[in-house]
């Protein structure tokens, strides 16, 4: 019988102990534990697997290593946490030399240096298939709140920051973990909810709109398409669907936006509107889903979360 | 061309920048990093793999995802951390349905439970073969010296929590994870080196001999032996070898060792000296090797590390 990732995380949830030091726990991007000195740590771990995240013919090495990093990076910055240290944990197959190891963990490290991130420790083993990597990374809130997925309100507008759609012609190998810039939003204080934009917009935006209580309404023209290696420009269904664009997705008060869009650790992303955040009740009336998307000519409709999710089971 | 988990290892440790909020890097059995507030954090990762780590039909899955934390917690307390929280990352194949999943994590979460530590998080994929554990887990040193693989000094006393050996029929998926034990052993000051057995008895003892810069020298008659569920004793070759033991091992002054055996926190297990820790050049005179065995008749030969050592591209 077949069963969705989002199953198996609504049951941890509710069967996970929240410990004393717990701040934020399972369902956010990244988990919140308040360390003995009384700052604030947050933890993420992602997965890289060659056949489901990777295919080995496609790129050299290095970049999955630096993917499997970048990715929990992403997180990190999307709650608002500086990434300090990360573990390695990685399965190797019989077919890879040390050289190709070697190489891996190159990429990995050499994103770790660029970001300042310390490779701490982790586990190798054997690996009966493919390459598989997990990292798990800490990084310190600061004093910063989290930017959680709860938060946004009605009225709040809709904010990525870059192209969306397409990712897989390349960019999941090359992104820029936006964590400079997850950590200066929320040390602005005027944003209410962020996530990362990993399983395609209209799912992620359904996590936000779950976790915040709240509906929302996308505006289809606004959507900015990332321009793919052929020079053709991402459809609005690849940029609502593909996932993988690690931009953030932000819901902050419309006044605050420009504000938002100033700050100088944001000078190397573009803000773009793309929608709003609206009341459960009123977006409920379209054909009973919280999350709308309007066309060009104005006209609304249901958007479905559509995108990625595992599926296991079957 | 074949090469080992030493061997990239080696590499990665003198490749990966060592940031100034790293206190232990890699090649300990925890890392620790400074936390904002100025707690030192100790972090581990350790993955529990279908195939290598466990076969499917030797036990009930919740043992396999108990194993997973345990493992994990036994590599904290070997550093004198407390456990506070774990992140999961499962990578999960299509023959296990979500009853399978939920009991590998049940078992997980009892064990969390007992040990009080909070599962905030982790990843969750789909497997392209079979059920891939990875749970990296963050303690507290709460002000006290981390123990690590170095430290051992000539004239120290070898000592080891427990019986070693045949751990495969049983012991690996039931162990208890004695961070308890390594918490009351770094907050007594008296420990020069720690590790957990988790390789096998002689290759651990050759990490915290290199680690160290010394030699030791194990007393065969003396090493405690599990008993097996078919009633037998573990071999003396199975107690050096076998590994997942998952007992700590110590090296402390004689002096010391009857006052640590006194500790209330060490109440269920019983401390065992099994050797001594040497000056590198007395055992280097014995066939090269720095790590001796002396047997029941007083004879001295190298100990090899033998044991377990994953290995990789071939």
């Amino acid at each position: 019988m077949p069963f969705t990732e989002r199953s198996l995380v609504d049951y941890l949830r509710t069967r996970a102990a929240k410990g004393p030091r717990v701040v934020v726990g399972i369902g956010h991007d990244a988990a919140v534990v308040r360390a003995t000195g009384g700052g604030d740590l947050a933890l993420k771990s992602d997965q890289t697997i060659e056949g489901v995240h990777f295919r080995r013919d496609e790129a050299p090495l290095a970049l999955f290593g630096r993917k499997a990093l970048a990715r929990v990076l992403s997180d990190l910055g999307a709650i608002g946490a500086r990434p300090v240290a990360a573990l390695c944990s990685a399965a190797l197959p019989a077919d890879l030399d040390e050289r190709g190891a070697r190489e891996l963990f190159d990429g990995l490290l050499a994103l770790a240096d660029e970001h300042e991130v310390s490779l701490v420790g982790g586990d190798l083993a054997r690996s009966p298939s493919g390459i598989a990597l997990d990292v798990a990374a800490v990084g310190f809130l600061e004093g910063r709140r989290p930017l959680l997925r709860s938060g946004a309100k009605a009225g709040d507008a809709l904010v990525v920051t870059g192209p969306l759609g397409g990712s897989r012609a390349g960019h999941h190998l090359r992104f820029e973990p936006r964590w400079r810039e997850g950590v200066a939003l929320a040390a602005s204080g005027l944003v209410h909810a962020a996530i990362d934009l990993s399983d395609g917009l209209a799912r992620d935006l359904h996590h936000v709109a779950v976790e915040s209580g709240v509906g929302a309404q996308v505006e289809l023209a606004a959507l900015p398409r990332r321009r793919l290696p052929d020079g053709s420009l991402a459809t609005i269904e690849q940029a609502l669907h593909d996932g993988e664009d690690y931009e953030l997705l932000l819901a902050a008060p419309p006044e605050a936006v420009l504000r938002l869009a100033a700050l100088p650790e944001l000078a190397r992303v573009s803000l773009v509107r793309i929608g709003s955040i609206v009341a459960g009740s009123l977006a409920g009336s379209v054909a009973g889903s919280l999350i709308v998307q309007v066309d060009e000519q104005g006209r609304l409709s249901p958007l479905p979360p559509g995108g990625f999710e595992h599926r296991f089971g079957g």
